[in-house]
């Protein structure tokens, strides 16, 4: 099997799984805030997860605060943010790209409180036009902005750190969903003068349903979840502490893999100039822009993407059309259609997102079956289906 | 080791870690949303699981609805219900003794909506005064009527068939905080007329961060976290998938131990009896009601219930002074103080509470052990500490 969708969701990780299966012989399973101290040790084990995490994220321990992933996180953070905005300020502005999470949030502030939300123009390659962001930020007082780090359909590189920076002269709060970059790339919040940060543990190949955000500023979050005192009151409920082990666990992981990065990036513009050699008419999503290592966003024009996904599993290799949230809509993603990308490559495209984890072979196994794919639905195509 | 603070987290059951161990090995793990087969799989794990917690909850599988736990649950149900309430409404009738999670979101909902908050009595024993509580749902317009299931620190059930008969008459809703309740006993969500019932994974020995919801008409919920469609756009994220899988194998479990709760029972009730043979002064806090099998909260005067504590896990058994979320406040409980349980008493308490799968012998570990912790604690005492 070769699994090639870690963008939308990364395989438990060996150190994680080998990790549960020692954790699951020590017997230490209790409520993290009761008194005992079986309660206390996995307090402990909590905070010593949050210091790790710290270290390996570029921030203060304090600044980490568990929750159940990312769409938590965001939805936390905006309605943190909106809910606390002046009546001259009822304006959002974003990106087209972002993801639906995000736009979702965004869009019901705008149906329900009147918020008016105003798009940054993004370039043909997938990339926000910061010239356009820097006019629409002196032109509108705005509650916030929010634009992505890394787009999650190709990969892009969204300018994150000059946004955090435009931001910082104006004053305007900047959310930056960090989903698809932390623990894919080397980050850190506090160099990159982010506000806030969103990670879900599913992409990190730790426990499904675990999850962290970064906050600068503590004092500027409500509670989304009501609770006691957990995390400092500003997230309730009993803590998901294996799934906060793992967090940690998988993070370190990422850490030492970063050194790995450089070949998997080299391995993948091998295999897109290849495709490209083989079928000079096949189109690489963003392949202007800094991509993330191991992400590829490739169309044939007049093929379905769809097609093309069920022929690589019929060779036992998982794709995906554009991203998971979206993918049983078989028309041109939101993304494809913001960057003016056609419908009849928009339909085409299936992305292929890989980790350092995997090898040499792998792109060459891929190469061979996509190659084979679009030989065989080019053929049918040619027969007008 | 006598872990017995089975009401503030269970341990992870031996079924669950055997699941775990082995679905560990499938190397199925990818987002349920994508559209590959992979992802596929893992969303029909997640319905068979839907159908499964159905069928031993008595509801359809179409009102379950996965999330991080009762925590988010009671937050999402309470914030649906208030946020909706008319101005003429805006009253809430609830009990004294509910979690901290349930006061703190009401609290929170008097002091920024401007509603009014009537606690109904509740009597030396712990439960809920229904005369009372008719009274109030006949003289006020409210909301929401705001009672627990199953009090979480004294084990004593709560009338909340009666009240949600009473609330159906008066075509009020009812929220009915079941957290201790689901797995503990049978339960049955549509025999019971319950509007909305909560569950947390970690009660049950699956994993922590689990959870789900069960939720008559879906159409009177709006979405706490944002996402895509997932749960049918009431509950945005990646589901935990492993979460949910191991709720359905922790449920299976607990309804087939259902058969051990009479057992459990009398054994508590026998040891209880020992105590006050042994100690007469002692005291069984709400012992004239129906309480959960398994659970005693138990004081005796002039004794701390921390020491008491200390004690016990000197002998390596478990317990709490109350429930996790307040453990580390060394007064008289709020819920005890609500029904007027002096201060004495209410210092001096701890909370035992076992599962079905305890034995007779653990029992009499804690017979003893509790014995020898008293008169110990009770020498010092007469020292003047």
């Amino acid at each position: 099997m070769l699994y090639a969708d870690y963008n939308g969701s990364s395989p438990m990780l060996n150190e994680v799984k080998d990790y549960l299966r020692l954790r699951m012989q020590s017997n230490i399973f209790a409520n993290p805030n009761a008194i005992h101290s079986l309660g206390q040790k996995i307090n402990s084990a909590i905070n010593e997860s949050r210091k790790t995490l710290a270290q390996y994220c570029g921030c203060d321990p304090y600044q980490i605060i568990f929750n159940s992933g990312a769409s938590e996180g965001i939805t936390q953070i905006l309605s943190s943010i909106l809910n606390e905005a002046r009546e001259d300020q009822k304006i959002i502005i974003t990106s087209p790209i972002e993801h639906s999470v995000v736009l979702n949030i965004l869009e019901h502030y705008e149906k329900v409180k009147g918020f008016k939300i105003i798009y940054t123009n993004v370039d043909l390659h997938g990339q926000v036009d910061l010239n356009h962001l820097r006019e629409l930020i002196s032109e509108y007082k705005c509650a916030i902005v929010c634009v992505m780090a890394v787009n999650n359909e190709t990969g892009v590189f969204q300018p994150y750190q000059e946004i955090a920076s435009l931001c910082k002269e104006v004053s305007v709060p900047y959310f930056c969903d960090t989903t698809q970059l932390i623990g894919k790339v080397p980050f850190n919040f506090n160099e990159s003068q982010l506000d806030y940060a969103v990670c879900s543990g599913h992409k990190l190949g730790a426990l499904p349903g675990s999850g962290f955000m970064i906050i600068k500023d503590r004092t500027q979050l409500k509670p989304l979840i009501f609770g006691s005192s957990q995390e400092g009151g500003q997230r309730g409920g009993t803590q998901n502490y294996l799934g906060i082990e793992t967090l940690a666990i998988a993070m370190k992981e990422h850490f030492n893999s970063y050194s790995l990065i450089n070949n998997l990036e080299q391995e993948k513009l091998l295999f897109e100039k290849n495709m490209k050699i083989n079928f000079p008419e096949v189109q690489i999503i963003g392949e202007d822009h800094p991509r993330l290592p191991g992400t590829t966003l490739i169309g044939l024009a007049g093929i379905h993407g769809q097609a093309v996904q069920i022929e690589l599993e019929a060779q036992d290799i998982f794709v995906t059309t554009s991203s998971a949230c979206t993918d049983n809509n078989p028309e041109t993603s939101k993304v494809l259609k913001a960057m003016g990308v056609n419908e009849d490559i928009g339909r085409s495209v299936i992305r292929i997102s890989l980790s350092p984890s995997c090898l040499k072979e792998d792109y060459s196994k891929l190469s061979k079956a996509l190659g084979q794919a679009y030989l065989k639905l080019k053929k049918i195509d040619a027969f007008g289906y």
